[in-house]
């Protein structure tokens, strides 16, 4: 990677990072900006934002956003949390200036490669990094580059089906593994059964207080987790024996609650008589959490 | 691919394909060995197979093993069919001197090779191949290459958890897409049912003869292939999500039946809203199905 200082940004749902980013993956000055729906509103927003850095040596900007990406294009074909289809994002960044080249992938994709730069320091070949947050997302590297598929679209992890009986899925699907394991899918399973069995029902059930009851021994908390991690290891399982990694990731705020789901994913793991590709692949929590989004979009500048 | 004739052989767990095969994926000559149990008897075997093509100049020989197979070290490390653990292949084929270099691969993933350079002609960046047989095997081609994961052993689609309630797997798992695919699994299931329904049993319940039940409208042959077509479905929901691949390939002999297993397949593809990737995957049915494996193996040699 050239030396050099590079512009990562962060397109979330409901709030965008803007980083100056080290070619380590350090992130050298850090700004937040809430998302605008507007897509050119935004984009004003955002060079405003960087403004501070306008004397900065640049090498270039990275961009990854929550949702279906073009990467050959820098076309956002589809952002359901922005609520954007077919916005043109590299025209809109080149006509506001911004320190080219420029680059834009997906959210998760950008996570993945700054995972296995900045955390792994490039010691894995092949790796598979989860994302687990409000959704579940994921992104590949394979042979030591980012892995996009035909259209950028690759790395959809949270979709896998899990159960085909399972729960509704916002894409359209049933049981997929984000029914289980997604942060917005759990506390709607958490509310349904503390409501069932006529429990007070906590105005925000996010994962971390499921997981301090679930510590604090409360069975229904546990429960949930058993389900969750149940579904972990079966995405684990297929996913080792489809990719045969060096290294699974686990990263994004629900996977603080780790040592819980690994205790119940493990057993699903161990089923398999796949014994090459399960010993090869060492199951990691990311301890290095929060900007590997940006951090990641960053580093996709060459 | 450098044009000449390379020595292909695939090793599966009945029989041994031998074959000599040219750049452009062409079977020159063929023969056919039984599989004999033990390795080095084998390989002698083998070598008196090819004795008749001893005057022609080979750039070397390939080999596809049904098996988990260590490509770097020329190892077959497990051979469930072959009843071999930890076989030296390669000092096995070097003693008996084949010509060399040798090359050893998972056999479908040589199957995937063979399809991609062979029946694809090179037409595709990003391929997934899934071998439906007796078990369901697969091999994958990314960015034109393939893909072998950490320890040779990626690929294994077959494994991919449908359903974790599902049938018991050899491989120790439940509800294996084989489980619901593989043509022993679904001679089973159409055994069990038949026997429930107080029918006669053939004899000899082959895929092949429940396809043509289900042709002629049985119900129950029907219904096999119902469920059998939707944990296609899931499983090719989940590929094309997961590698966004350009092409997915159906082969091996059970693919035959694909008319009617991927009407049963698209309802389930249908489903989930993450259009771009599977607008982008042509699903395929192999035309050129019956020597990709010792095509492919023959190829891999460079």
């Amino acid at each position: 990677m050239k030396p050099g200082v590079r512009l990562g940004i962060d397109l979330g749902g409901t709030a965008v990072k803007l980083a100056l980013v080290n070619e380590k993956g350090r992130v050298l000055e850090l700004r937040r900006v809430d998302t605008s729906k507007k897509p050119r509103a935004l984009v004003a927003l955002l060079k405003e934002a960087v403004r501070p850095w306008r004397s900065r040596r640049l090498l270039g900007t990275g961009v990854g956003v929550a949702g279906d990406v073009d990467p050959a294009r820098g076309v956002v074909r589809f952002a359901p949390n922005l609520k954007w289809t077919n916005v043109p994002l590299r025209a809109l960044f080149r006509a506001a200036r911004f320190p080219g080249p420029l680059h834009f992938e997906n959210d998760a994709t950008a996570a993945a490669w700054g995972a296995y730069h900045a955390e792994l320091k490039g010691r894995s070949r092949n790796l598979v990094v989860m994302t687990l947050g409000t959704g579940v997302g994921g992104g590949v590297v394979l042979e030591g580059r980012v892995y996009r598929g035909a259209t950028g679209s690759a790395g959809e992890l949270g979709h896998m089906v899990i159960d085909p009986a399972g729960p509704r899925c916002g894409c359209g699907n049933r049981g997929c593994l984000e029914t289980f394991l997604g942060g917005i899918h759990m506390a709607a399973w958490a509310r349904n059964e503390l409501r069932r069995s006529g429990r007070h029902v906590p105005e925000e059930l996010s994962p971390g207080l499921l997981y301090q009851m679930a510590r604090r021994g409360d069975a229904l908390a546990l429960r949930m987790w058993r389900r969750a991690g149940r579904a972990l290891g079966v995405a684990l399982s297929n996913l080792i024996n489809i990719f045969n990694p060096d290294t699974v990731l686990l990263c994004g705020g629900v996977a603080g609650a780790s040592p819980l789901l690994l205790r119940y994913a493990r057993p699903e793991l161990m089923r398999s008589r796949f014994v090459t590709a399960r010993g090869a692949a060492k199951i990691r929590v990311s301890t290095d959490n929060q900007h590997l989004g940006v951090v990641g979009a960053a580093l996709l500048v060459e």
